[in-house]
């Protein structure tokens, strides 16, 4: 079976940055099929990287490899990590990338592992203090591709960094929630998942001073240019414009709050 | 032989949408190659997108699967579509995507088969209301490279949706166009092809209160700064600043005319 | 062994010009690996895709094939080439581009082998005047994977462009330099390298009105907001905001001086 790697960096398209990590990586292993998950995450911005960490892995093959690297402490103390995760593996620098998968594998009761990236013969000769992505953490997930076994990588760690997950709070009988990211399109994504409203169909959503009545299936439910909410490809509940561009019409940002409240 | 599979879509490089189609498709064909052509389409901008394809798909080896998503009706009624045109196939939405290729398959008498993908067997197993790119279209692309019949993923289409071209019309002996194309380097693409300009050589173009006078044949031509027309590597007629921008410099958009004029 | 190949451009995220080079790449080498080192190389910009190439191509495997289109003479008289330098191959146009390798070539005795692309049976048979990259560079890469000689792409050249490279200046015990790159994290990076320093551990950096006071190792040595010096991942030393953006903060610009002065 072609192995299968995924990146996921804050390092841009402008520099050369993530091509040299592909060349580590097929210098080492280089039959393994490369896809890029982002590197536009804003600048050391661990809870996003986490975020579409999680949307994106559990839609790769079994056994992929991700390499995700948000790395504001890189040179520091923090500790560079490689995991197994039930099906997967990741190499990250511990500073709360996966937090989102790791909450999920303890629902799931998936098992886990972490090493201590310690062992040096996997990684670079020369090791800069400024981009692990390309001395540690590329060559380790390729050495992981050719076969290497987690633990030959350093000591088992039992405490992964994690950082905190903002969840919705239950208020007048609905939701107080925020809006945890937001997407190229200008979609405001919020962290209300359809558990928190359960079986009640009837809802109306305020942020700012907009009022959404109802949560609709699809974009087609609305006209080009209505503010619509939905639960779309994320699973969150979603503040959309209808062909349009919430983010730069609302002037939204990440952090901003929202009820769900039942429609009377 | 190795399949290619090539991938154009309005879905940006800030999020994770593209880098989640190639890990459904590695999920189920592993060694295909993949290519972006675009992934930065104006959003929900389909005549783009199908420009786009069009310049693209005749570079790229027989046999090659192109994905197109540009899906303003995603989650609507719009059929999911895959498509056998001369030696290549195609995944899109019923929304134009393929008038430019349908086009010039109709010029050329390939044969063109369209299917309406309805086999969910070869979907994803949950299908979210605005991601067809990775529930539908990626893994039907998938199980075309590993080598199921378009047949079998729907039943036959006869009248794939087409939008409209701009046509140059003919006036004073010359023609007015429009620019239908603008590139990252600003340069103003119009629907103006050698075609339409026959053996006269000697031209000049009008746009807003400028004037061109001749078509050169390179960039070389003129002197940094200048305003030139020639034939691009699109095969149409383009308006470019040397070693500039025409975009920036002229406000120019898409959809504006100009004129082709004999110079006398 | 499966071969590499990387393309480093000026043509943006855009447009299909990017995907366009692998689809004929991989209608003539349909196993290779590409990676993109980068294509957001500022339009025309040849130093800038120089230095980025040089920055890159080490992290490569031997053999690996690089493909670099900074092109403001396309359809001009300068030459297409192509190069073996050291274990490497490189295809571009003949303006300076490979000016950073060379020289490392020069100091390291590598051997180098240049070759004026003149033999059309590699290229595409159809040649635009403006998109030599789809139309010579990425057919000649194509063929070089395949096994096709150097020497039957076309006759041995011995005079490559070369670029001036900016060369810091002694100046008061310390060191004139100047800005040669500016990467996405906004990041300075100077011509000054711990060659130029030597033994001395203490020196401190003027750049416009501000003044650094010693070099550190990593970004943890800062607080954020921090100005700080330090040699990166690129080898050079480099102006940096510890968690910041120095070239918006400072507007800061390629070419502006700095000094290097002992602290006294």
């Amino acid at each position: 079976m072609t192995q299968v790697m995924a990146l996921l960096t804050d390092f841009g398209y402008r520099d050369h940055y993530v091509g040299v990590m592909k060349g580590v990586i097929w210098g080492i292993a280089p039959d393994v099929q490369i896809a890029d998950i982002s590197h536009a995450v804003r600048p050391q911005n661990v809870f996003e990287g986490a975020f579409l960490l999680a949307q994106a892995y559990p839609y790769f093959p079994p056994e992929t490899i991700f390499v995700a690297v948000v790395d504001p402490g890189v040179g520091t103390r923090r500790r560079p990590l490689a995991a197994q995760i039930g099906n997967y593996y990741f190499v990250v620098p511990d500073n709360g990338l996966l937090t989102f998968v790791i909450r999920e594998a303890r629902k799931q009761k998936w098992p886990m592992r972490f090493v201590h990236l310690t062992q040096t013969a996997y990684w670079l000769p020369a090791i800069s203090r400024s981009f692990h992505g390309r001395d540690i953490f590329a060559p380790v997930a390729a050495h992981l591709a050719t076969g290497v076994a987690l633990e030959a990588l350093g000591p088992t760690v039992e405490d992964p960094v994690l950082i905190p997950i903002p969840e919705p709070s239950p208020e007048q009988e609905g939701w107080r929630g925020e809006i945890i990211y937001i997407d190229g399109f200008g979609n405001l994504i919020t962290n209300i998942t359809p558990l928190h409203l359960g079986e009640r169909e009837q809802w109306k959503i305020r942020y700012k001073d907009h009022e959404v009545r109802g949560i609709v299936s699809t974009f087609g439910d609305g006209q080009p240019g209505d503010l619509i909410a939905m639960f779309d490809s994320t699973g969150f509940l979603s503040l959309c414009i209808v062909n349009g561009n919430a983010e730069m019409t609302l002037k939204a940002q990440t952090g901003e709050v929202l009820w769900v409240l039942p429609q009377v």
